[in-house]
């Protein structure tokens, strides 16, 4: 896009960022398809970081998530570049090169190894990307790193991003405060399913990457994994997590059970809670966004089950217009939980919207009274909860509602 | 919809439809929710009729699709009761009350017996179908019926559809011409996944039950089934297929090997062709279409594989965008392509729009030249091609773009 969007109705403005010890970070233009804007995010870690990544299960990934990919058993990173307006997707060997390029001038800068450089990239699909851009600009980015470089790499890396996103929170982990602190972008081709777009976080916690890891892929699940924008999962989605050490807390062995030791728990509830504001900042600037729908779906056969029928209701043009359009239409969301194919039965079935039961055991209430939940609707969060009254299962789901807007974005992306 | 949408630029003239003997039908104004327009249709069958049908396999199937499943089984039809407006879906017992009185009375003015009527309802879900309009409307509706209603019929169906759909063929059998005609309405929650929307069916063919329902269920998948407008699939489905005999053609055993016997070769040509017909006229009034996309995919590791990696395109957002924006934008079909969780191989995939060749073997093809796509992106047919290079399975899928359009008119359907 050319022109600058409108800042989307759903955004919220950059929390105070703090610093993470171990990192530098910033932003150049390097006019790689964006004219006037920084497109190039460079960040460099402080040796001993860890790392730990999930990527897009798509069968057309980009060449930086193959990178990314064969780099991450080392577990050890150095350098960080992500640069914007070209995915470097579908472009072969020229797209390898571009990589292998790219990660020798970053190691040379940040004077690490070659495998522990990681690459993203985001943007259009197909086209070559010329590794000069970004080989040319990084020196001079690099002399510029900065510890208060967060809001300007937020920046750096958005695309039709109408506002920069970010999120930070502290623990305490074995007795020493330590700080999570991430960035991310969208906003559209937003449908992570069992990965995510390009999120990036940070922490001066020591943790070895095993530990990471565990954690981090466990937390994407109900986090990221749980956002849909247009149903359509991108070739480029990865969420990178790279704890430096700095903050120096006492050793955490890498055999530990991350997910249910009782030292990890406050530093999980942290980066939960970051993943979590990070996932739902890329929702509020869903290409075109004007309402946020929080999606609950209970009574499920399994977990499994329920995230299934919550993106169903969550992906279905039907509902998301007429979340757009205001209209309590609770028979799109009878039909989306009735299409996805989960187990579900119609006589034991019931739907709220924004806390109101419209529609139990196969009929709608009786003395229905619309008049609340027309009010709810003009809100800009839309609370849809489904209970299909089969098991114990459950899951929570965020989308946004399918405007004008997302066609005006879509129809001349690349224009 | 209160007001009337513009006629769909993708439109096409009903055909020249003839009469089927066996078959007397016809539309009234019954005030089911649409002012000054018919809603009612009713349809006689002479005795003998058979019957064959398909169904949504959505988990909240409509009233009168459970009533059409629990009679099919006799396979002998003396009516059809087919109303818009109102879908009787998740309407508990009130809904089946409503097909009970409806088929009472139908089968009263018919001649039949109860088991022999069927029922179609379409419209908006959840709202009480009072049984009233429809049973005090249709005895004047049978003093009126009549072997050229087959129009009034296509329009009476209609909801958001804006223009009426009609298909019709002759073929030969056991030496006698019979003749298949066909109506159908859209126009959007239209993914029949193993179903379809409503499409009524007939033949003065004399063929068994069972003959009848191998050829519908086996010509559904590749017509129907193949096709979607926005991934949505509705609560009311249903493709009927009536056969009167009126032909008197020689019997044809109902044991027969109906998908493989020669002497059924004209008539399920016939049959095919007419059932492609309604489902493309489907496409083409899809709720703001501008634009028909023929999505041809091969090489894949099976047929069905090679219909879900159609469908994922067909149903994707931004190529659906893309197409409505005349943006020759073939990196979203690799992401759909890649999304979609059917075996794929970035590197031995090849995607043409046009005809013209644009990507393969994992990147853009050398001196790739966009202009002829761009000319073919202008016109009102966009021709798809994807072959992934792994098999011999193979998929032919139909879609709409994304417009505008279908936004106003699903952001305010109910009002």
């Amino acid at each position: 896009m050319a022109h600058a969007l409108p800042v989307s109705p759903l955004a919220r403005p950059l929390p105070e960022l703090g610093v993470i010890r171990g990192v530098r970070l910033g932003a150049a233009e390097a006019g790689i398809r964006y004219k006037g804007r920084t497109d190039l995010v460079l960040a460099e870690f402080t040796p001993g970081t860890t790392v730990a990544g999930v990527f897009t299960q798509t069968k057309c990934a980009g060449a930086p998530v193959d990178w990314c990919r064969s780099v991450l058993p080392h577990g050890q990173a150095g350098a960080l570049v992500v640069n914007a307006g070209n995915a470097n997707v579908f472009t072969g060997r020229a797209g390898r090169e571009t990589c292998e390029a790219t990660a020798e001038t970053a190691a040379k800068l940040a004077g690490c190894s070659l495998d522990a450089v990681y690459l993203a990239s985001t943007g259009v699909i197909g086209a070559i990307l010329p590794h000069e851009r970004i080989t040319n600009a990084l020196p001079a980015l690099h002399t510029a790193l900065s510890e208060t470089g967060w809001e300007a790499a937020a920046r750096g890396i958005m695309t039709t991003d109408t506002f920069p996103k970010a999120a930070v929170r502290t623990a305490t982990l074995n007795g020493t405060t330590v700080t999570i602190q991430g960035i991310a972008k969208g906003s559209g081709m937003i449908a992570p399913d069992m990965a995510t777009m390009l999120a990036f976080v940070a922490t001066d916690a020591a943790l070895p990457a095993p530990v990471l890891q565990s954690l981090l892929s466990a937390d994407v699940k109900t986090t990221f994994n749980c956002i849909t924008v247009d149903s359509d999962t991108s070739t480029s989605d990865m969420v990178l997590l790279f704890a430096t050490g700095a903050a120096q807390n006492p050793p955490v062995a890498a055999e530990i059970d991350a997910l249910n030791d009782a030292a990890l728990a406050d530093f999980r509830a942290a980066l939960k809670a970051v993943l979590h504001d990070l996932a739902l900042l890329v929702i509020r600037d869903g290409e075109g966004a004007t309402k946020l729908m929080n999606i609950r779906v209970t009574g499920a056969v399994s977990d499994a089950s329920a995230w299934r029928v919550g993106m169903a209701i969550g992906n279905s043009p039907l509902v998301k217009t007429a979340v757009a359009g205001e209209d309590a239409n609770w028979g799109r969301v009878v039909m989306a939980v009735g299409k996805c194919g989960e187990p579900a039965d119609r006589d034991t079935l019931s739907v709220s919207i924004g806390g109101v039961c419209i529609a139990r055991d196969g009929t709608v209430v009786a003395d229905y009274d619309e008049t609340p939940v027309v009010a709810h609707m003009k809100g800009q969060e839309i609370d849809i909860a489904v209970d299909l009254g089969l098991g114990t299962g459950s899951a929570q789901v965020w989308s946004c509602d399918l405007t004008h807007g997302y066609i005006d974005i879509n129809g001349s992306y690349r224009s």
